[in-house]
């Protein structure tokens, strides 16, 4: 059986207490925010609001949100101190609105793993305005977890894609590629959507085939991480190849080589011909665990 | 690393071809609708035609179909006959509408497989005729496995909702619980949707420590299997428990149970004191595979 992997997986590792059952009762959901202790992570476009250094969130009081918008309930602190997100501008916040994914490589994953729940919950409610079934509007429910159609009273749930990121191997060789539009340079692991009615382990094989042209066996789940570009659900495994040809898909794949442990070693050390995803990606996890040995 | 289980999965091992490339290619698709060896499975309000005696699905020939209806490409057949389904009603056709749970649980693997497939994607078109972005009509694309907002040109894909589900175990002890709507005397692995912003190993814990009260470490992965109600992808672990006391939602647990492997393997056998889930849902495999002495 896997274990749960040593290293660090970005967006990982929150310690808010989700605390489901309070969404489903609004009045404990009114009570926590008038609490003293309650504070807003303000979302500017969906960018994050950090503190004037970018070292951490910047919390809001209440007193200091100057506009109304879209707002979740995160959870609360081991303190139960409650803690909300809101989709609003900055206004004069003493903070700083950044890039989430910027803000994901620089916090702590505590911290980054605060932004990924809400940056995946405030835009799905940017996007969801309206019943897919009927095309009536839609209002928030459940402190910010669910959509409830006017009209049909359809219930919409956030979505989270699940995606698989792989690596063939063979022989001690290993699989990489960039899609047409990565940075030059820049190789990961590959990977695609989970479709319906096909397993994690199905999706793997298929998305190699469908875009390198290769019949693997054996997949091997190793992690799993979120992220929130927009809501996906990245589960990370290893599949061994039945031979190293490759037919490309090239609208998928640009280019795709077979590299050695070494090789793929001397990259992650910043030491290589081509680059590879930081460590917030779980690629990297996928790479750095292959090129020390195991797989 | 975990290898893929030997055990068989509900809905898994579907030997179609899905040939993604040829969904961005309406002309290939219109060339392949015309082709003679071109067949259809009909679902009729969901529930997939099978040939009479119940035995295989009822691919029809396009001169048998009588109704419009949506239609999406499920892929190629290994001698490159093209498979679709269409949602439409049975007329008189020589088959029978059958209910996909007790079809999956007749049908070989790779049929259930074509189920999961067909089932889940015609569902998402029936509730997915508009945009939730702005609300205006959205149409089909690529071949059924995209809509497109007639209005705003937002593209809107299918959903799959990944799931855990998961037995906490703890000095050869394992739990299992009920739904309040469970049939009497049925348990089974705890189970919860996966959030925005959270790994698949921290949806384990949160759902275990929210449903029955209880703290887990070293989540461990199993495996995976798509469940077409309507596109669940279901991802089973193990977990070791911190302890046993149990602090049950009641809203989302009516009863939860230690058991031990051999009343695990007398209830799998049918020779137990309740019921637990059929082979065909991955929840008979977490506990087979528990009871036979792993996890």
């Amino acid at each position: 059986m896997t274990k749960v992997p040593k290293f660090k997986l970005g967006y990982t590792g929150g310690n808010l207490d989700r605390a489901d059952h309070l969404r489903r009762d609004a009045q404990a959901i009114q009570v926590a925010r008038m609490h003293p202790s309650a504070r807003w992570l303000v979302l500017d476009d969906l960018k994050p609001v950090l503190t004037e250094d970018g070292n951490d969130l910047y919390w809001a009081r209440r007193s200091e949100l100057e506009s109304e918008g879209q707002t979740i309930f995160l959870g609360l602190e081991a303190d139960g101190s409650p803690r909300f997100a809101i989709d609003c501008p900055i206004g004069d916040l003493p903070g700083r609105a950044t890039d989430a994914r910027a803000a994901g490589m620089r916090l702590p994953d505590d911290r980054a793993a605060i932004i990924a729940q809400a940056r995946s919950v405030l835009d799905w409610h940017r996007r969801h305005g309206f019943c897919a079934a009927c095309g009536a509007p839609t209002r928030p429910e459940k402190a910010g977890y669910s959509r409830l159609c006017t009209s049909c009273a359809a219930e919409h749930f956030p979505r989270v894609d699940p995606v698989v990121i792989m690596l063939a191997v063979k022989d001690d060789l290993a699989l990489v590629g960039r899609g047409p539009n990565f940075p030059a340079g820049f190789f990961s692991a590959l990977a695609g959507f989970v479709e319906p009615g096909e397993s994690l382990e199905e999706a793997v094989a298929r998305e190699l085939h469908e875009e390198a042209g290769i019949r693997v066996h054996n997949v091997r789940y190793l992690a799993s991480q979120p992220w929130p570009f927009p809501a996906s659900l990245m589960m990370a495994a290893y599949a061994d190849a039945d031979g190293f040809e490759l037919t490309l898909d090239e609208t998928e794949i640009a280019a795709a080589r077979w590299i050695s442990r070494d090789e793929c070693a001397a990259v992650l050390r910043g030491d290589g011909e081509w680059q590879a995803p930081p460590p917030i990606a779980i690629a990297h996890a996928l790479l750095a665990n292959w090129a020390s040995g195991t797989s």
